[in-house]
């Protein structure tokens, strides 16, 4: 949450396009400050339900902290680029960061992050990652 | 939905006030035509949870029809007063009515319809409202 | 809204396909009622756009009636693929007619109208519909 | 956002009661996390437009970075309370930081912040925080 500006495309792996709609405009014309949260956990949800997160009975996923840099404006009918990696692996929890491309810009217009903990559904309480959830997360993870 | 002009606050009983979010309103600086239905989702939410409707297992609530007629426009910060009233009560569905009023003004900004089936949780099918919510909806059905 | 079943795909015209967002579900798990305004509000404004309904500066649109017939459920991940047809033109206001199916079903899980008016810009009140737009109106006018 | 367990609501100012609405809750049955960003932007707003930022025609405010940290579900029909502070106060942009309380609970479910820049609306570019404004910023800035 440091940064200084955005980055550009290959900051970032696992791109996904996501449409906006009419109604995320808001009085100022342009893609309101939710609407990034919006897309950034649908971007999230894409990815994991396409890696197999969701096919498990015994945990769920909860989010504990999240956060958005806004670099620029954008606005229906922009067309975003989502693209996603990982920044850190605990035990029980772990961070995507999120980068949002308008159209064909090659700099992000906003950045955010998302730190999901696994919770096991019997005892409400954090559990550790599962081994196939983690080889998806490390193939994303940022180089130290 | 052929009404001429919109009715006043006596056309309606049972009313909630409902606070209006920034985010309501649209590119055109007013409450976006979505925003009304769930200001009135909301309401006939509020109205049957405070009724019990809720408190029972084996039954749920599906809406199979709503609409809405805009006749002014209305925004953030405004308060919205919702009143219900009930147009016809079925054997296992009824439909609600609900004027949206604005601050003080006497008449609607919006009214709309909202029209709920009550369905078994085991079969998935419509069965005969259970006669305590019948009850409730009859004290504000509308007087043929 | 009087239909007693769903039209088929062929009951539309001009296909769009929207996606849905994780934050659609509701508590019930399925797409929350409300998001099928959102969908057709969206679809209807791409439609507009595309043919330059925006392009003008002296008038705007304005929903003054709206309503969904809700057949079966649809939820996140969904792709849904709305139609547009025009079911009447009058003299300053028309009606949209929109069918939204779900993946690859050629049934529609609902079925919505959405009344617009175009006002001008500087008196507030309704105007002439331009004659480009009523030619692209017509185009999608279902027959009588 | 190191922050190790909820905050009391002594540690805000300037309380403001918002509603839940049954759209809030996401299908875990809880409110979703974009929602409460949604109550956040409203609280600042409400907060602003009490206090007359918006009375002025020659800036706006352009929220640059935003987060927040949950800590426990909330979800409709809570009543959430929102607690303002400011910890920063720069030269064009100062930090708010919001308390979101369930009912009558002690501890924030959630925590967030929101850094906003004052923009020239002739320039779109930063300018100085007006006088007034910096007044009332620091009437509810935390004592470092």
């Amino acid at each position: 949450m440091s940064k200084s500006g955005p980055s550009p495309r290959s900051a970032y792996y696992d791109f996904q396009t996501l449409q906006t709609r009419w109604e995320d405009n808001d009085a100022y014309g342009h893609m309101n400050n939710i609407v990034h949260y919006s897309l950034i956990d649908t971007a999230v949800t894409n990815w994991q339900r396409d890696r197999g997160f969701f096919d498990v009975d015994d945990v769920k996923f909860m989010v504990v902290q999240s956060g958005c840099t806004y670099f620029a404006e954008a606005r229906y009918p922009d067309t975003v680029h989502a693209g996603l990696r990982v920044s850190k692996i605990g035990r029980t929890s772990w961070t995507y960061e999120i980068g949002l491309f308008r159209n064909e810009e090659n700099a992000a217009f906003a950045e955010g992050f998302f730190v999901q903990v696994q919770v096991d559904d019997d005892t409400g309480r954090p559990s550790p990652i599962k081994d196939t959830f983690r080889r998806h997360l490390e193939r994303i993870l940022v180089s130290p």
